[in-house]
């Protein structure tokens, strides 16, 4: 499945006790539809108020589905908030997860003093003067591949990954009308919380509170301690998975 | 003023007993920060629902403000949904209503059978199946100086418009991406739900439900009854007043 939510509303993808998240509301939608219990597997977790262009995942039925009317019927089911794209059989060893290969994100920062109010849920509004040639020159430090440690979150379950080290092969960044700038990164795979750590960090040396000599030295550390706060949820969109 | 609004949440832009409006919100605050009680005139109302983009309004507050801090305090104190863009001093004279020569509204209508959710409050989702070619030449027959009593409700004093007949210099149609078609209308002034009387009736001649060659006599019967049902209002943006 091919999936597009508005994170705004939901405690992020993954089922969990204290709220409504959206892998919740496919298993139920899918629960109703065929009257069987599935696991519904995400290409990964987005944190609550993160929001997805290209979300996939997969579940295994054991029984052929009429695709069409089942993704009518999905989509019928499930809030406005979220809708199912695209709806394809995959073959049997198919792991939303496992099988991922390059995933992309965006994240979205508004720094114009007034905020468009269309923007509010959508982007980070960055009030705080920044300097844009350090930002890209800043994001530009994160490429290809290293030890994101000291950009990485525990994850909930109180882990973290065991390999550390991802290859991101482009952080780009965009200068859209009305102060709007969208960084771009595609990697072999995120760490938990990392795209919002680096744009945290690169905001960090945009205004000036940190160095962009001091970078490699957070890097070398591998503690989460050394980088920038995380930027918020809201700016930041799953963009693209490839397989 | 030069203001934004997400219209979602609001119950338009005039003050009324049933719900919270623009205009109130906006008094309210200047009354918070300026210890007067104003009145503040906008261009035209909006109905619940409806946003914009560039609504512009004036106050009368009979001493001198410092903009730029009323500015910032006016967006303090309104939600996020509201933003004043800009606020200049305007000529004793100056009406935001009665001075306008000229108004843009844009309509958002979006054709895929599965909705962007990100769209889902700011464009008419249409499922039926339409021609494009037959929308815009639909479209084109609305261009000029014309009686659209047919196309006007009456407003909820009960009153039609004294005036009757307005001119609308332009309505074009962009196609965009994502199945998206946006109509950019710009006129002397609108009646009451001109615009989505408007957009309703096209779409009636897109579906094959109304003929093009009607429309003329639409326009004779000067029947509101004869007309398309209006498109929905959160398709709708107020984009631009002229002075």
């Amino acid at each position: 499945m091919l999936i597009m939510y508005d994170g705004t509303p939901f405690k992020g993808w993954q089922v969990q006790p204290n709220g409504v998240s959206i892998q919740q509301l496919l298993q139920e939608a899918i629960a109703v539809i065929t009257k069987k219990n599935v696991h519904v597997i995400g290409s990964g977790r987005t944190d609550a108020g993160v929001h997805a262009i290209g979300q996939t995942a997969n579940f295994k039925i054991g029984k052929e589905l009429d695709l069409f009317r089942f993704l009518n019927s999905l989509n019928a089911l499930t809030p406005d908030e979220i809708t199912v794209k695209e709806i394809v059989k995959a073959s049997n060893n198919f792991h939303a997860r496992y099988s991922a290969i390059r995933k992309t994100y965006r994240y979205h920062v508004n720094l114009s003093r007034q905020l468009n109010p269309f923007e509010r849920l959508y982007s980070w509004h960055f009030l705080e003067r920044v300097d844009i040639a350090l930002i890209k020159k800043a994001a530009n430090s994160f490429i290809g591949t290293k030890d994101f440690s000291s950009f990485a979150n525990e994850s909930h379950a109180g882990s973290a990954a065991k390999n550390p080290v991802r290859t991101i092969y482009r952080l780009d960044v965009y200068e859209k009308e009305d102060q709007t700038l969208i960084f771009e990164v595609e990697a072999d795979g995120f760490l938990y919380k990392m795209v919002r750590n680096i744009i945290g960090t690169i905001f960090c040396v945009g205004t000036g509170k940190m160095h962009l000599e001091e970078l490699p030295g957070i890097f070398m550390a591998k503690n989460r301690s050394k980088a920038g706060a995380a930027a918020p949820p809201h700016g930041l969109f799953l963009f693209k998975v490839d397989y």
